[in-house]
């Protein structure tokens, strides 16, 4: 193996083009693939920016001809040679125009075999690509997932910057969460017995800054949940955490809507309109059965309580009875794509939401099909398509139960349908700002009423008085943004008066010095001069994977965690040493 | 206290200046002064970009007269107002020319007395000042800071980004370090009897991203210790991280030396000239006992052991005799700033790094003055005086101990003279490459070498037969960046030859297997191609507190935790609950 020696790399194997032909260049990279060929090697070297051909001539040097005859896979070389227009261009990749014919080689370092292919069609389980992430991360897709998430930081730093913002750094190490989720704790040494905990956004201190006058405030910043994973979830995450003074909702709302359309426009050249369109929590509900909808497609939720609240159907009808709904959705034109076995399939997806079953109806050319058919009249029956628009060629799907389980089972149907449907493109972004977000919702397992978002998230003025009485109905000045049904973002206007808060801390059931003892310093904070002030944080590794058109966020993390919070190539979490868990003052307490 | 109700703010208090005049104005701010004159009511109203005059006139609308007469310190208030021309102009304030008339004002919060005044020369307590910090952060001096560190990240990301560096962030929850400081440990709850821990630096997983060919990499991140602290180290500390393939040395200094150029161009319109001057570690250490030393003044070390070693003054000839070195520094011309007692102190000085004395010769017009003046002999005392560069004016300071005492003792007491003498100049920036590091530093606990910068530092090409035999004077392929007296960065080339990783092993003493089981995922890593490459960190908190003219590192954090790791605002850590213990499988185990 050599070293570089003062040798100077002029060029990236990827960016050559047919102006570079005549030129000395010096290479680095990767061997992606070598072959003898007429009496020549040929191979395609590879960086970060792309492949390049580099061809080894016996006539030009006989000592770079014969190292070049022993490279193997992803060797390391360096090549300094001449830039040649290619006798047979390929089209297929952007250096195809040229070659370089080299007359010198430095084989800088050797391979064994890798374990995963490096190409990104290669069909390996995730499991071996996280053990193997440095050479997972040499795949061209994986790199410029990498790139574009470098490229948005930049831009949203730069937007962000350019509109007074200022990154200010927040502590990791600070003090375990009221009222949130699960914490991780970070025992001290020094202080015996306490822990710190990680934070699981900057929420306090945002705001804090706020009362010392930072006016704008942004991070890109990771954040920490000690939660159960999903598929979209990581136990840290990274928010763009944004807060603003002397603001109201419509401010942030302005320019974040701008933000997005920078982004889109500088990193996919796609020019999305503002203002997006803004709803309603309820209608949300209402429509789409879900807080986040994708209003890419329409199969929108449909009342049929009224009308089936006295049928002989006694699912519905007992249903309706016992202050529950039946809702349905209209899968318009593609009822003939929907077999009965398919259609058992659904009803087994929604029962992993709770529905007791689903009741469905085809239009076809010679009527109605359907099992429920028989327990309607055929003037109930039009009523029923009537009001769910439904004309030839439709499916019609129904559950019947509390409000909670039918919004939750259809609002996913409605995905699970188009999912399925492949009526989905990736490259259509549909953004909505959900809004009036309820303040409350009702905890059964503490048996009190909680913080839809945090206890410090303002009610909208004319509901202040319901905070007393009427908390179901109060809502809050909170906002989603939402991307073909992913939550990206959220956010709202924050209590900066105290009465307020102080009505607030009651309604949760606090006495003042429960509240005291949750958010002390913050509520001696807001007693010296707080400004009005709201914010927002977006969640950044769900946009770079909705941008990067991935389907995971692993994808879009350089080295994420499985689902069980360990990474298969450090061997993260690990045992730890016995003498310093003896210097923090802990000990394990497993389970038998 | 009242809402916005769509109020837009049109201006920034600071912005406004004489071409504003005649413009209709929205202000928000807090009111810093007010006073009543003449029938008018005059506040100050600051926002984060400075002060403006409000005036409120009876005659122009009573209604905001009034509420303004009610006014109080730090409430927090919009008004609306046309912009005049000042009567008696302001000279020391960027806004002094103009002031507002207000006719409309708006009290969106109150503020009791604050328990800190919101001035830069307020002579509080540091821990009153963390107890309120976002009190403190109201000050301008805090604000700059915070605006200063914002620019300057942003100016380091821009660079970087331009130089095909790539932002990719690492997992704060990793791995424990083998071979570093003490981690700060993180329970799993999922992977009972577990534990993550906070990164000391993303050191492994930066050379991965080498590996994995992402070319050039950067982060500005938290990094976590958990040492005894002092004046300049937090618990948690950011760097700008960065690592480069198929580089040397040379092409890493060069790149940093442009950036820090820009860095101080852009932030204090000051031109730094590069290349920076470069010492090896061993010259450092002989000329200023430190190889981190300032280099803005001189009163360098002199070794006098071949001129004392057979003198009658037993402490210098034994020293000599043992071993050991007599070095001293010349205070050249600053004698008669020294009285006796002032000698006294600093002998008391340098006995704190574990010197036995401070011999001292002052050069009068009479002659020399010296308690140790007897034990020599005229030739003698000349040889010393020539040596020392002696001139009438001048006082020497010298001690006799072993290198690694001398060297400390004397290293600190040149930075501590020049401190007392006030010679330091905080506007003057003097750069500095240590370069040519000892590779290994001998572990007296450990009884073994072991590496003085972590073990993938490469040794320098011809000291790499000196491995097996002749650790002692291995140097490294490290440098550090200093500045005046401060290390700001430092960083190596690495290893990426596996036979030299595996002579490195066996130096520090560790079976293959013993490698393996410390660093078994890298050394996997580096079986697959890896490319050479370096790269530096520079501790961005300290780099910023030199920018700022701070002393202290506390002064350009938001929210620093105190010498105890603690806050005194949120007063984190805390004691953890009981329930989220047992979750984590681990019990307390205080001592008595």
């Amino acid at each position: 193996m050599e070293n570089l020696n003062g040798l100077k790399r002029t060029h990236y194997c990827g960016d050559l083009r047919e102006n570079n032909i005549g030129e000395e260049v010096v290479l680095m990279g990767w061997v992606q693939k070598k072959r003898n060929l007429g009496g020549l090697v040929f191979v395609d070297l590879r960086d970060i920016r792309g492949i390049c051909q580099i061809v080894f001539d016996n006539d030009i040097s006989e000592e770079a001809f014969e190292k070049a005859e022993k490279l193997g896979s992803e060797y390391v070389i360096a090549i300094k040679g001449k830039v040649f227009e290619r006798q047979s261009k390929n089209p297929n990749i952007p250096t195809g125009d040229i070659e370089v014919f080299a007359n010198e080689i430095k084989i800088l370092n050797k391979s064994q075999t890798p374990p995963i292919y490096i190409k990104d069609d290669d069909e390996v389980s995730e499991n071996l690509r996280l053990k193997y992430r440095y050479l997972d991360l040499r795949k061209p897709s994986m790199q410029k997932n990498l790139i574009l998430r470098h490229k948005v930081a930049n831009i949203v730093r730069n937007y962000l910057s350019e509109n007074n913002f200022l990154e200010i750094e927040t502590p990791f190490l600070t003090k375990p969460t009221p009222e949130g989720a699960r914490d991780y704790l970070v025992p001290s040494r020094v202080n015996e017995g306490k822990f710190y905990a990680l934070p699981q956004s900057p929420q306090i201190f945002k705001q804090l800054l706020m009362v010392s006058g930072m006016d704008r405030y942004f991070q890109i910043v990771k954040c920490f949940r000690d939660e159960d994973l999903r598929a979209d979830r990581q136990p840290e995450f990274t928010q763009i955490d944004c807060e603003m003074s002397f603001v109201e909702m419509d401010d942030i709302i302005d320019i974040m809507e701008k933000m997005i359309q920078r982004i889109f426009k500088e990193v996919l050249n796609i020019d999305i309109s503002v203002p997006f369109p803004r709803m309603p929590y309820k209608e949300a509900m209402e429509r789409y059965g879900s807080d986040k909808p994708d209003i890419r497609f329409g199969f929108e939720l449909k009342n049929i309580s009224d009308i089936v609240k006295d049928c002989e159907f006694k699912v519905f009808s007992s249903t309706v009875e016992n202050g529950g709904s039946v809702r349905g959705i209209n899968v318009k034109g593609y009822a003939d794509k929907f077999t009965r076995k398919n259609i058992t399939s659904l009803e087994e997806y929604v029962k992993t939401y709770g529905a007791k079953g689903l009741a469905w109806i085809k239009v076809t050319n010679e009527g109605v099909t359907s099992p429920i058919a028989k327990f309607f009249s055929e003037e109930k029956m039009n009523q029923i398509l009537d009001k769910m628009e439904a004309k030839e060629g439709d499916l019609l799907l129904f559950v019947a139960d509390k409000d909670k389980v039918v919004f939750d089972s259809l609002g996913n149907l409605r995905n699970e349908v188009a999912k399925r449907l492949e009526i989905l493109d990736k490259n259509e972004f549909k953004f909505l700002w959900v809004t009036e977000f309820p303040l409350f919702e009702y905890d059964e397992e503490e048996n009190r009423y909680v913080a839809m978002h945090h206890p410090f998230t303002s009610p909208v003025d004319e509901d202040i008085e319901k905070l007393e009485n009427d908390k179901e109905n109060v809502r809050a000045k909170a906002y989603d943004i939402v991307l073909n049904g992913f939550e990206i973002g959220g956010g709202s206007i924050r209590i900066h008066n105290e009465e307020v808060q102080k009505k607030m801390f009651k309604a949760l059931g606090f006495s003042e010095e429960e509240a005291y003892d949750k958010f002390g310093f913050l509520l001696d904070a807001f007693k010296y001069g707080t400004p009005p002030h709201g914010g927002i944080a977006f969640g950044f590794d769900r946009l770079i994977m909705l941008l990067a058109g991935e389907d995971n966020i692993r994808q879009v993390i350089a080295f994420p965690k499985t689902q069980n919070a360990s990474c298969p190539m450090t061997n993260a979490p690990a045992i730890a040493d016995e003498k310093q868990l003896e210097e923090l003052n802990i000990k394990l307490d497993l389970s038998e």
